[in-house]
């Protein structure tokens, strides 16, 4: 962050003695992907999109920006980091903060009561940016979303098996999905004393126990919030409490929240979760943990959490490497959410939604960090073939070349120059990783050849030009 | 438009009788794609961007908003049509009105000299919407462009080479690629004896001669312009000229023309460019166009932009549909802008650039009126495999299979029900075009066979339960 302060600083001293008086740069807590960025966000954006259809999902699009009042009253506290545009005369319009709601208002809308859908777009919050941690204010989400009145429970565990699919396969090492109930956090709040038009400010509190220790967030509940310390300290004992499905069967027994309906319905389906998720064959990594209680108003039911677990390796790796280590924390979340389309339902008509939210920013900041490490060379082109000459007044000939290659479907290239040189030919194919060079001469022409170099041997064959295209389709294969 | 009229009334009216005051709709001029449309869009991207990358580009991405001084004075007379941010404290925000502009910042500010990239993603103008012939408020752009310092003309016509191998692989029809020079327009402007400081807003009129006729641009050069009509009838005569490289030839001994060094240039230039497309083997779609002007400031060389040419059957067809005809237009553009990135750069470097914008709304208007007209049906999923029972109690049997499935990499589906009924599953089946069942009942497992079902012959055969990740796989690659 200091570095790009620093960077900042810098540009904005450097046009000061132009003509120019404006920063070049991105609005604060954006960036550019270059394509090298762009090549690790699309392997990420595959794995995931897979998934989601390996899962039978349909996709949709909404606008970027939406009425403003779609968005009112749906986010709590978080309502401050929306972004309006400005009145230019119209309509007044606020910039997406999530996707969940556009798709709320999107069922509503179109009156749709079934639908398993995932939607991949950007979203905003004018948050503090923390960009090496993969903090932004713009970014990315990869939503998956089932909609629909199902048997308790069912949809729940597919979307937690959807996590544990992609956190597998992304191998960004080990993980936990926490996983706890907006019902049951009521009925604890409930059974503690805490006056009902103070549970969803409670619960925002609760939500911070992974930043920070219990007598801070202990702090807040007292005196800002107004609560009783014995009130506090009832929650404190609940909420230091994880486990599996047998905490639930604890829990179920216990003097105090057995007294609440909400929380025995809760607790209920936690167990039924647990037994899809064994299953499923995802129990292993899923925790029943009482300190859970994710931001957002509009959940009513089960929730979850995605966190990596930092090991010891990658830690000391990373100080080694000098490199700001990469916050370990939450890189997916979701819940059950049965009101939200309701809300937009000129009748108040129901939907019961269920669903998860990959964070991908975090994924990449990782996954970047890594690529720098290992020093790999990443391709961001896909190019086969350069189609080249070491003599003059060959365009023609070349272009000609080039067209063939193209409508057969090889992805090929020349140089945008009418007499280039055979070793700056050969320097591109080295600085892009192009795998073969095409090149042609009076010769070969004559002979109705095509000499074909391996960049990477520098092994050449000639190849009789009608066979070109089968031996460069074979040659692609087999790398 | 009226039923969208209707519909916006509708559901203004809607909404008053309920407890909530709020217009259920996406802000004017913007859509929702539904799962079917997404199916659309993305087979039209997938042949976009296969054809980029067979030319071997790179991707880039940029934030949807800019600092608004980036966008200041690049658009001329459409920066009216910008969206700006609301001031919430902090920078002013801009949303991008297209991706050319960032592409120029992005350059300047990572001091890049050569690139081939293309960017694919949304922009935002606070213009008509008509949204039947296609034209939002927000809308993709799919952007090709080589920056680099090259031999003239070479990557200007692989810039339309790429059009052409666009709209051909799209087959929506016949197309026309209008090819002309601002240098050419320039000198025209000069002999005919418009005054230097009028040249960009003359430029803007001649623009319009594809949506009004000659007199009507008239009338704006001279009433609204302030041109003498006998200048006005002088560049009338030109810009009714059109032709190929021959018509070049002729202007290049024009008397009058010959007189002005840019036009030359520019011509030399249009002569070098038909060469090389003969070469590509695309100078078939391509007319030199004298009328063909461009809106925008930034151009400084050759410009061009492809139509539909809509044939006399697609029209009757359309008519006898009863649907609105979707308005012959521009569907993709470009040119050559070498003095954009240098007016980011403190030191005025310049980058000379060329590129293409392929606009995809008009495209996706028209697959959507022929995909309605076809009755075809669309698969919105991938699903290959729905694993189902005719028993109850087989939830958790179903999960494990289910799960295996999924292991493998099958594209799978449960319902969502305990005791879900068979018909209603195959049903599901049916509606999202979901070619196998997967059955199990009580038998099958203690067999140790699965039921598999090909939906549409409703043939039925026992597979080894070993053996039915393979025989999925089989089946569907044969189908």
């Amino acid at each position: 962050e200091a570095l790009a302060k620093l960077l900042e600083l810098k540009a904005q001293l450097g046009t000061n003695d132009g003509k120019q008086t404006f920063v070049l740069k991105t609005p604060k807590g954006t960036r550019d992907y270059n394509p090298k960025q762009m090549a690790i966000r699309e392997k990420v954006f595959s794995t995931i999109i897979n998934c989601f259809k390996r899962h039978g999902a349909e996709t949709i699009d909404t606008p970027v920006f939406e009425l403003k009042e779609t968005l009112t009253g749906k986010y709590g506290e978080d309502s401050k980091l929306i972004y309006d545009l400005k009145d230019q005369g119209g309509e007044l319009l606020s910039l997406r903060y999530d996707l969940t709601v556009p798709f709320a208002r999107y069922l509503a809308m179109n009156k749709i009561t079934n639908i398993k859908r995932y939607h991949i777009a950007k979203v905003y919050r004018r948050d503090n940016p923390a960009m090496t941690r993969g903090r932004y204010r713009e970014f990315y989400q990869c939503d998956f979303d089932i909609a629909g009145q199902y048997d308790p429970m069912i949809p729940d565990a597919e979307c937690l098996k959807i996590v544990h699919e992609i956190f597998s396969e992304l191998q960004l090492g080990d993980f936990v999905i926490k996983v706890n109930d907006r019902r049951v956090l009521d009925g604890m709040f409930e059974v503690c004393g805490v006056p009902a038009d103070k549970f969803r400010t409670i619960c925002s509190a609760v939500d911070k126990m992974d930043k920070m220790p219990w007598e801070e967030v202990k702090n807040e509940m007292v005196a800002e919030k107004g609560l009783s310390p014995e009130t506090a300290d009832k929650i404190g004992e609940y909420v230091q409490l994880s486990g599996a499905t047998e905490l639930a069967d604890k829990l179920l027994q216990d003097d105090k929240l057995s007294q609440s309906k909400v929380a025995l319905e809760g607790l209920a389906d936690m167990k039924q979760l647990f037994e899809y998720l064994t299953f499923l064959g995802v129990e292993d990594k899923v925790v029943f943990d009482l300190s859970l209680a994710r931001g957002l108003d509009y959940y009513t039911g089960v929730i979850y959490e995605a966190v990596l677990v930092q090991n010891q390796a990658d830690t000391q790796m990373q100080q080694n490497e000098h490199c700001e280590p990469v916050g370990v924390g939450s890189v997916a979340a979701g819940g059950r959410y049965d009101g939200l389309v309701g809300m937009f339902d000129p009748k108040n008509r129901k939907v019961p939604c269920v669903g998860v939210s990959i964070g991908i920013e975090r994924i990449f900041s990782i996954m970047e960090q890594r690529m720098e490490a290992s020093e790999k060379k990443i391709r961001t082109t896909e190019t086969q073939v350069l189609v080249a000459t070491a003599q003059k007044k060959l365009l023609e000939e070349r272009m000609k070349l080039v067209a063939e290659l193209w409508k057969h479907g090889i992805k090929a290239e020349i140089t945008y120059k009418k007499n280039p040189k055979l070793l700056n030919q050969l320097q591109y194919c080295e600085e892009t990783g192009i795998p073969l060079v095409a090149i042609i001469g009076e010769q070969e022409l004559q002979d109705g050849v095509v000499k074909l170099r391996v960049v990477s041997t520098r092994e050449e064959v000639d190849v009789a030009r009608v066979n070109l295209i089968e031996e460069i389709k074979k040659r692609s294969c087999q790398s």
